[in-house]
Order: C-alpha cells, then sequence, then structure tokens
C-alpha cells in the first residue's frame, strides 16, 4: 500500500478537483453511514450529502489547499485540509478547513466523516 | 453518557484552559500511542508531546473558540475546532484549526490523534 501521506493527496486533489467541476459526481466517495458537517450543518447519507452539496451557491469557486496533514487511525485515514476558496477576479478569498475520515472499502476509500468550516476574521 | 457535543465542549474548554495556564499539564490528556501534528511537524507518544507543546513560543497567547463540530466514531469522538489565538493587546490575531480524535478510557476521553494547524492569508 502507498504511504498515507500520498493516499492523502491523491484524495484530496481528487476530491477537490470533482467538486470545482462537478459536485453532483461526489456521491460515489460517500456511504449510507456517512456524516457530513458543512459550516454547523450536519448531514447523514450519501444521497443527502450529494443533494446539500449539489445546492450550495459555490459555483464558480475553487479550493485551493494550502496545508494537508495525514494520520493513520485504526479504521482508515485522518486528513485535516486548510485552504482557500477563490473566485475568478477575487482579491479577498475565504479561507477554509476540512476534516475527513477516510475507511477502506475494496482497495479504496470512502468518506465516513466530513467537517467543513469557513474560517472567518471577526 | 451525556450527548456528543456537551463532551466535546467540556473537553475543548478544558484543553485550552489547561494550554493557557500550564500547557506542561497537558500530559494526562495523551497516551504512547497519541499522534500529534503541529505546523506540520509530527510527534508521537505523550511524553514527546508535552515536550514540544511546552517549547512552543506561545507565552501570553489564548485560544478563543469560533466554532465547534464534534462526530461519533466508532471508536470515540472526531472533534474540529476553529478558532483565533489572542496575545494581550493584539489587533491582528492569528487564526487556527485544531482536530481531535477522542478515545473512551475509563469513563473519560484521551486524545488519539491531533492536528494543530494556523490558518494564513498567503
Amino acid at each position: 500500500m502507498a504511504d498515507i501521506n500520498t493516499i492523502g493527496s491523491q484524495f484530496t486533489e481528487f476530491y477537490y478537483k470533482t467538486f470545482d467541476s462537478g459536485r453532483n459526481q461526489l456521491g460515489a466517495l460517500y456511504r449510507p453511514t456517512s456524516m457530513m458537517s458543512f459550516e454547523g450543518g450536519q448531514t447523514l447519507g450519501d444521497a443527502a450529502i450529494v443533494e446539500k452539496l449539489s445546492g450550495l451557491p459555490l459555483d464558480g469557486l475553487v479550493h485551493k489547499i494550502s496545508t494537508q496533514d495525514v494520520q493513520p487511525l485504526a479504521d482508515g485515514l485522518l486528513i485535516t485540509v486548510t485552504g482557500q476558496l477563490l473566485a475568478g477576479g477575487e482579491t479577498n478569498p475565504q479561507f477554509f478547513t476540512q476534516t475527513f475520515h477516510l475507511r477502506p472499502d475494496g482497495g479504496s476509500f470512502y468518506i465516513q466523516n466530513d467537517i467543513f468550516r469557513l474560517v472567518y476574521g471577526l
């Protein structure tokens, strides 16, 4: 098996590329048991998560990863990303952090837990 | 058992209060198997983690929590915090995110995984 940092990078690269080009395609990465917290709102299950993601007013934004940390868990991987959400011509990007708990499944991984937060200056 | 949001709030309140008043006392919250990633550097085990935390140049800073999300795991809790690191008289706070994987242990919890990152404007 590839080392966990490589797996983590491959996963997040694929995740954000898919998110930014067609986030209604992200359903394959979740399962009926998956949980997502998006700006404090919780959603359970792949179908509801894709519906939630598809309805977000994020068209035209792209994720740019700043940092990524990966640690092993007894049942998978823990990944925390920090980065920026950028729009075309944007001069004041929004910062975000996202944490994934990935579980192995038939040679691949799915997202069991997903926590997304914008990081604001207050 | 209290609900997981209450447990999460009690844990993070205790963690940051201890961190800001005497972070050499945080060792009781880690175990020999615990992993910490602090600004990209990994440390393994309670003894090494406390040594690392004690040596950080953070005297006089306090953590202020902005958001906190808690999700259940098969073997504990997943918590992601966002917040600010503030110094006295500071007008330009540093934003941070920290993720904890807590595992139950004899009626309490310890930190199995800990990922800390400052969130910068670049």
